[in-house]
């Protein structure tokens, strides 16, 4: 069987477990004050380039709490967080936010991203309102950088969503889960140091881009770094053992600047799945296999007929089902990642092609 | 100036008024335990007919303060609520049940009331879905009588969704603010009884139907009884006072069975409410002015030009402005209520016919 | 049947529904936006003196609704409220404030009162602790005036409290549910313009004080009058006649200067209720019975024997219950009020000095 | 430096290292729903014997994760917690458990555990109180086994804790975070079977039993059991690769019946730990260094003059700050753990030998 259903279903990088074995005779102070999460957090601050001198970086163990804590920690009860309604948040995460007391404001979107304009409407439809203290007050955008389906901001459309916040004052909150992914994406314009110049907060997913665990939260607004580990320990975030995700962060990022040759691993493993991704797409283009959703990055959304999809499986493929679009297609999603072979590549290709 | 902007511009019906200052030098036990909301709580039991002898009859203060309470009570933490996206409680209490930690799913609705086509579609989705536990269990369909534009379910609709309710292990809480119009307006079929057969839990609004403050929440449900009076306390709705509540709904129950002569005020006041809306509804359709939505009850939506909103401005008329529809025309409420004079109406249908 | 159970068993004073009575035929904007509430809070600022001048006022229906919409108003999620064991949040809410959130911090207290002492106590230790992230940070000081047992701060103690608060960076707020007779207990030596200078919010208590419902909650600290209305609506704690409680605001606080022949009901009330608590209090210690709590104020707790309680219930008096003290004792609350007529507190004085 | 300040300062046991590495290529089902998950739940099932046969077990990242997301499972929005004042939930973890919207009602304890005569006389109040609603519905008592202490239950005060839930239907909830420590320790009379039988859900720690991460969350009360998952995912706790900590409990659990020869590494690590601390305390004893509290596992408290403390800390032992208990001693933790080395202990005892 070849995984194809999501990019978390192998353990970590080589390298992660290597170095974890290098270290197990070794002590560390716990909560992530240990010299692996500084060098990790140092890393990822050299990496942001001037915005991201005075970042503060901590490392959460999973999506949805990396999320709910910085949004409890974010607002205030009144408050609400606005994401396009394909939002992880709103769709995928059993209520987390609400569970924090928090309305989540859900904008319609076909391709998993937030339109600029539908955004500028409700910010304006709420500071228009007479009788605005019966609504919630509006403070963070919430954004996936890549979406859930795939697709990427581009930079100017970064631009035009962090103007709205700071125009209305939100803050603007970007979930990497698939950063790595998105970076590396052939048509991605984007840099990590646009997102530490545009963002009030984001971070780098470590669990779909090589890593066993962890994300590292890159906190740039001061005031959402105030009292940060507070909120951590509050929602069960902050782990005993932390040393386990700053080195993970560590082996990922060591290395010279992303898109050269001796650019780290999290770069360079998530390329390689990325234009793995561009040759699957081609596969399916040739074969006239509709996309759901376009998508430049390691998640590709096709609809297959029943038979397809069938013989697909037949051939040892494992994939994600999405929702059926009639009676004899459902959309499927293929994920490439860090621990996709070539060989495996090759046959999905070769079996895409007798489809 | 003659307020047409909502139905809760007036103190209280003389009825009230004269009961409160006979008993003003009367002592009483506190927090509701009293002869009042004794008499008060029996007499609706009476009006609710076989289903409603168990009923518990609790009185709270005000209209989000009982959905809140109403729903922290019904429901776990994982749990959400599914209403109209024109639900009072989603469009227009600041999040309150999102603040007790719910999810409020919506459903897309033009006239105010949920499609039980659309309720039935989302229950059979969730139901379906294999990543379940990444989504919240609808728990509790709330739905407004009449709803937040004054239309109403008819006895057939509240029905089908009490049985999906059953069929899939929902709550049906009916909102029930305005329920005197809606129980008086000519077209409607749904009766107290009806109400008491069909819903867990629903409450006469006290507030716009002819008294100071109050909404008896009346508990038809037995999990939904229990300690119920521990969340009003905990959310602040247990009033020191609670006899002014109890003595507010007696008076206004008082009679005999209503659509009879003796019927209580509570219906008579509402039922005439209820005509001189249809006498407007008339006068508006008359003169071609068209409905943002067609309603039954007391409230009525109506779409005028400025010229038109100016002209019955300058005549004395005060409305309620809902949302622009172009840039010369505007939604905008009328409502009757137990206050409105006849000789209000009369100066206002004449001034309608100038336009 | 005399009821010296609580403070809160007469419906109002008859000023206020002779005032109702007056206004009945009268319209209002809804929500508090009305010439009452205007009349009311205007009175209030003017009564605090200069420290009060920017104060907003707000009129909420109840303690405990005012407690917990301050409170969720003023706290990040891991910032907690500090109260003596015996305040009323922590002892007689049903948990309503951890339900916003917060923990409550609960310094041991024979009296009702926050020990100064204890206080600073508390907060060093939360500053001295290398693990502070493991504890909730402090930033609320609530005390009520008088005590949950009749007992007042003196200006220096309040004044300490203030200067620990302003020392740690946290809120001062006080309960004032009784506050009249509070201001106007004989021993009394604070003031409403010191309570507007060493406070950040604080209420004065309609309910128990000669309205039918209504608290005025006083934010003096401009950080908490922030979007405060927002909070009151989510909490379900925005009248939609809010003129009910401003008109009751008014007609209370209409006079002159406290302590003046002229002074407002609201004091000349609350002060000859003060004045039957003392020689009632005079009664029992000629008497040789002993006090639960020295009070100064309308409450008085003493300890009386089972055949001294049945003998003074015999002779019609209604008692509050408190703790058992010992097999055959047990500690009784009397409350005086602006409802105790002179002939009732004859006729207990009579009583008692027959047991 | 050697670290004796907790149990959870190296990363975890070489065979769980190894384990890992071995299925470094292979691909998992996500979200716990793999075979090493299956086989140490298993596993635990068998051990708990007859009543956890239809246990549900889950695994959780850390403790405060689990405490809250099993807490608020357990509780509707009245009820609440009783737990030691040194309970780790009420003393530790920032507010987490209000911060769910429960109250935590503290026992006062000296030696971190519950005294059962204080839990029955805290249940009676409570069900005696004629205004029980203006209180919190006790639910749930939380106690730790071994204690933050050190200090264990013995069987007859478990079953006596657990007749008292039984009597008042509240839930038993045992913190397990050091279990195999408790387990093991010499003078312990307490089985996996009898926690079975007496608590209605206890976790299996294992990030300070040997784990890198991981606490084993054994749900044996079927109302617990409903609906687990979702809470898990709404608060952040479903890891993405589950299988992490599946392995590692089972490879912590393979092997014979506790106390043989062959017993699993979970309980033969822990019980030479134990061994090491018993080691340890009769070292400090011979010495007369007095004891803050005298505990029969992995971790003790001792008073230390700052003399001896900087003595010992020259001759490179880290320790665990406590209070101090005079100006011129503190309280100091030693913890011994699976990842102390023989001689590490060995040193210790010499260096305590020269104080």
């Amino acid at each position: 069987m070849i995984r194809w259903n999501n990019d978390y279903n192998h353990t970590a990088h080589p390298a992660i477990l290597q170095a974890l074995a290098e270290c197990g005779q070794e002590g560390f102070d716990g909560y992530g004050q240990d010299r692996w999460c500084r060098e990790a957090a140092d890393r990822i601050r050299q990496l942001l380039g001037p915005d991201g001198r005075d970042a503060d970086v901590q490392f959460l163990s999973g999506g949805t709490q990396s999320n709910l804590t910085v949004i409890t920690a974010a607002l205030r009860p009144v408050e609400s967080v606005i994401c396009a309604a394909s939002g992880h948040i709103h769709a995928h995460e059993t209520g987390s936010i609400e569970a924090t007391g928090h309305k989540v404001l859900a904008l319609p979107s076909d391709d998993g991203k937030i339109d600029p304009a539908l955004l500028e409407r409700e910010l304006e439809r709420f500071y228009a309102d007479p009788a605005q203290e019966h609504l919630t007050i509006p403070k963070l955008v919430y954004l996936s950088f890549p979406s859930e389906f795939g697709t990427l901001y581009s930079l100017a459309e970064l631009e035009e969503i962090h103007g709205l916040c700071r125009k209305y004052g939100l803050y603007l909150f970007l979930d990497g889960a698939r950063l790595g992914y998105g970076l590396t994406a052939p048509t991605n314009d984007v840099t990590l140091a646009d997102i530490a110049r545009l963002t009030d907060v984001f971070y780098l997913g470590g669990t779909k881009c090589g890593a066993m665990i962890g994300e590292a939260v890159v906190l740039l607004n001061r005031q959402l770094q105030r009292d940060f580990r507070f909120y951590m320990k509050q929602r069960g975030a902050v782990l005993a053992k932390g040393w386990l995700m700053g080195l993970q962060f560590a082996v990922l990022l060591r290395g010279g600047a992303p898109g050269t040759k001796e650019e780290p691993l999290y770069f360079s493993e998530t390329r390689r799945a990325a234009e793995y991704a561009m040759t699957l797409r081609d596969a399916f283009r040739t074969k006239g296999i509709p996309f759901f959703v376009e998508s430049p990055t390691n998640q590709q959304f096709v609809v297959l007929s029943d038979d397809q999809l069938q013989s697909l499986e037949d051939a040892g493929h494992l994939v994600e089902y999405m929702d059926r679009t009639d009676e004899t297609h459902r959309c499927v999603r293929f994920c490439t990642s860090w621990s996709t072979r070539p060989e495996d590549l090759e046959k999905l290709l070769a079996d895409i092609a007798q489809l």
